[in-house]
């Protein structure tokens, strides 16, 4: 019997990391350079019109059409006891990418930020990093010398967000939150999830589904902020897994954070996530990226009704638009998949009628 | 940044499992030359005694005593509103171990005596087998023989319960637990769980905690069992993990489990387990091996209010007799660890009234 670890998902990690600090560094030397003020933020003027007679009132920040009718429509077939597509509440299983799927994801997910910051604030006592060329090249926003000097840039991230207890790791968490900014839109991070998922969430929770994000980002990340954002509980997020040592430290028990990752939750590590912390396969799955198209696919070919659903970007003056050539959230097999499988694609620009919660999303409620 | 996994579980879990399959062997051989009839069992006759006023109904199974007394007033300590001692509903998580603490575990655990009948199954597809010394060794009972083939077995193992989706080895236990007899206690193993514990677990409900399993055993064998015999949905179990393959066959998305664990949820395993999987850290732990012991530990030494216990078997007569000097599950340091730190040692012989459910303890309720 081999115990030999899959290697292939950590090497991916790694590759993918490293793209994204590449692409981080590049975001962060436009703003610094272009100095731009707030993009704007609104809500568009359309009403939503009722897919169904009576569902006037659900999902408001939905535009009336194709995506809104397959949910509502989704959901009533499986909550109509007596029909053959009657789902009982116990298989009502929900999954939901997390980052470009419930929240903004550009210029870099945001996690990937919290780390950067964690990494310079890691600096004063790592002296020698003021010697490093990666680290040189991250400060002065230098895109073609961090290219060069990647691998010892991953490895100082990987020290500044290690060699610390889970609870210190947290509260390190909290405290970024509660003061970061987003470098364009210049909101806090949590604020800006998006209205017509919560609603969405709203939704299916009053129909008996249990939700979990299913993300390539840490659950520890995910956990510190979920619950207030998106009414999710900490137990049904499933992420990526660092690797941590349960070690005795003062007496008590506490599990201290190592470099590196046991578990990549991205691509076909979704499924294996999924299967290992909820046990069934879910009915409805909400993706937004190449990375989720596994997670659709096992969602899609269960025995029984599925919904499978996908948001495209296509937003840049509410939001961001990219996606087949995005180097970061790439939309691309997972949008041939869908029109191939028949799964639903959620215009960000014509499906919702607002993006971000605001006095007018909450007036409407 | 090195990705290198941690081994050392890993070996663990191969000596152990080498260490259980030739006890397991022994165990087959005494039954079979014993071919012993079926073991009395019988709830005492001792009434409960009352530990608080209003308490007389609950717990009825347990005998008034330390023990009872401690379960009783710890959930009044937390669920007691303005208490210093009150935890919030979202805090009151509860652990549990499986084997030994909610269901019996000798004369092996119930999911190695499922593995071994797996491979026996799986031997006629296996015809090199037959000429395998190790296989030899286990249709003769030879445990001496076993001994000096152990890895050869544990590869056949492997192979016999591999090699399949997940969804065929669901089937593939629950058809083993419709028809699989205990050996020397003759009932179906789901019928070997313990009447007091089914009651703690009841009332710890009533009272707003949220309970886990945490077990050495896998998650995917306990799901197809543990939500009908102690009423915990699957997606609380949380076991060591095989390793997993998501990949498409025949247009559908499945997960191909393959030979070896990705994580062994044992002894320092289980903080990490419990952490990945509920993200906080439990207020109440029930063991009964060293295999227990760090899991009692993270509990115990929590910031707010906790409650450690350990099953001692002490019941040769009802149940087993087993601690020290036992070959698995054995009670040793986690036993030395309670008396030095005030855990509570469950004796079965004199805290429980009964063992397993029967007309008694059902006429009771």
């Amino acid at each position: 019997m081999r115990f030999d670890m899959n290697n292939t998902v950590l090497r991916q990690m790694f590759r993918t990391l490293a793209r994204l600090i590449i692409s981080a560094c590049a975001v962060a030397l436009m703003t610094a350079c272009a100095n731009q003020g707030s993009a704007p933020i609104a809500g568009a003027e359309v009403n939503s019109q009722p897919a169904y007679v009576s569902t006037q009132s659900v999902l408001p920040s939905w535009q009336d059409g194709n995506a809104r009718s397959a949910i509502l429509k989704f959901i009533s077939d499986v909550t109509r006891e007596g029909a053959p597509s009657f789902v009982p509440t116990e298989a009502r299983i929900a999954v939901f990418d997390n980052d470009g799927t419930l929240w903004s994801e550009q210029p870099i997910p945001f996690q990937l930020a919290f780390m950067i910051d964690q990494l310079k604030s890691a600096a004063p006592s790592h002296p020698e990093w003021q010697r490093s060329p990666a680290f040189k090249a991250l400060m002065a926003h230098d895109v073609s010398a961090l290219a060069k000097n990647r691998k010892e840039l991953l490895q100082m991230l990987s020290v500044a967000n290690s060699s610390m207890t889970t609870e210190e790791y947290d509260q390190s968490i909290r405290a970024w939150l509660a003061s970061a900014k987003h470098p364009t839109l210049h909101r806090p991070y949590t604020d800006l999830v998006y209205q017509p998922q919560l609603e969405l969430l709203d939704l299916l929770r009053a129909n008996g589904f249990k939700i979990w994000i299913v993300s390539g980002g840490t659950s520890e990340f995910m956990r510190t902020w979920v619950t207030r954002a998106y009414g999710i509980a900490p137990e049904q997020v499933v992420g990526t897994q660092e690797k941590l040592k349960y070690v005795v430290r003062d007496g008590k028990g506490v599990l201290m954070r190592q470099p590196g990752f046991d578990f990549v939750d991205d691509g076909a590590g979704k499924p294996v996530g999924i299967f290992r912390a909820i046990g069934r396969r879910p009915i409805l799955a909400f993706g937004n990226s190449d990375g989720d198209r596994e997670m659709l696919e096992y969602t899609a070919t269960g025995p029984g009704p599925s919904l499978a659903l996908l948001i495209h970007h296509d937003d840049a003056e509410r939001e961001f638009a990219y996606d087949r050539k995005s180097p970061l959230a790439r939309f691309d097999k997972a949008w041939d998949e869908a029109v191939a499988r028949g799964w639903v694609v959620v215009s960000m620009k014509r499906d919702w009628n607002s993006v971000y919660p605001g006095p007018k999303a909450a007036a409407a409620q």
